[in-house]
């Protein structure tokens, strides 16, 4: 299945414990695929470890690395690479990239380019980055353009991390993009949540709730989107 | 003329003064088109007064804005539009280009996307942007790759501005892309210069020279590359 028809995607964090169990939930929940991704603590080591967990449950299996360590590619379908838009430090656009494309093997193939914006300041994404956070609707539609029309990026990430957002956001970026993807991510925790965001995103993103709520929350977001 | 195919620019300072009889030697070159461009003190007015004087001279225009206000697009063939990778700030690498999306209308068909790598610190441009100048051949050579594989840029600037640069570098980055045109500019003042960095380079560019040697300096330099 190619990434760009996918509409739903479970995130799991390699720092934190699933059982086989959920991973069975999950892979029924008829969530388009799964992203391995985590902000802090994330190390080959565990991404490894996840990556076994999860590589028999029959979805497409695609990274996520928040640095060039963890951009894995054995096994793996696609790395999405994200560059914050919105940092408050290079690192985060050109930098950390320059250091893998320096010393990293990189299946160009199978790599996705990902810009976020990064909208929840309290975020482990948004300390790390230094994001700045305190932006419009315009704006953040005024960086969708730029990454479509200027970098030609094929998804857009609005990223609240843990935190549900502004409609009015996405809204604002759905309508400012024509070919690039634009994914929303945060806070979905409930068919409703799921409902009203992917009615402007291409793609929805759920993590922390498989986590808090348990993967019964997918079947319920995946239902509300498709 | 389609700027893929260009071998040679000549670039000219808004904020400096320039003769009819020099633009005259200017057309008279060979050059392949004029870019107008300068890091400090560009204004609207400015901007407008050289293109005043140059719009006439029979060569491609084009304008590479420092900042949103001097895009301007009425009698251009192209706006260059820089982002400079190896920036201290991400003002240059997505904030001032969010700002101008925001603020602008942008023919988008006239944009050519320029990933810049500043190499000199002292310069105008590299203290304007904070650049980080101490990179070896292959770490500049790693963020062309990104330009041209991250990012889908179709130019690669390599900036030594006013100061002559190591062809290394040039070599590095000319053996790392493919599709990406790799731009020189800086230092060149002879023609055993453009030789040597157009052997290499896609595109040399020639700028402080025409004002401290003359526009004698181009039909030297054009000739040496073409």
């Amino acid at each position: 299945m190619r990434w760009q028809t996918w509409r739903h995607i479970t995130k799991l964090d390699p720092d934190k414990v699933i059982t086989k169990e959920e991973i069975a939930e999950i892979a029924a929940s008829e969530t388009d695929a799964l992203m391995l991704s985590g902000t802090l603590d994330v190390t080959p080591e565990n991404l490894a470890q996840l990556y076994d967990n999860v590589r028999d449950a029959g979805l497409p299996l695609t990274v996520e690395p928040a640095d060039p360590s963890c951009a894995r590619f054995a096994g793996i379908d696609y790395v999405f690479v994200p560059s914050v838009f919105n940092a408050g430090h290079p690192a985060f656009i050109t930098g950390l990239h320059k250091e893998w494309a320096q010393h990293a093997e990189i299946q160009w193939d199978k790599v996705v380019q990902e810009a976020y914006v990064v909208l929840n300041p309290n975020s482990s994404v948004g300390r790390l980055t230094r994001a700045k956070c305190d932006l419009s609707p315009a704006e953040v539609a005024a960086y969708a353009v730029i990454a479509e029309k200027y970098y030609a990026m094929p998804v857009f990430y609005i990223e609240y991390s843990g935190m549900y957002g502004d409609p009015a956001v996405t809204r604002a970026v759905s309508e400012a993009v024509s070919q690039t993807r634009v994914y929303y991510g945060g806070g979905i925790n409930s068919g409703e949540k799921a409902a009203e965001m992917g009615e402007y995103a291409d793609t929805i993103i759920v993590g922390n709730a498989v986590y808090e709520a348990g993967p019964s929350v997918l079947k319920e977001t995946v239902k509300a989107v498709k």
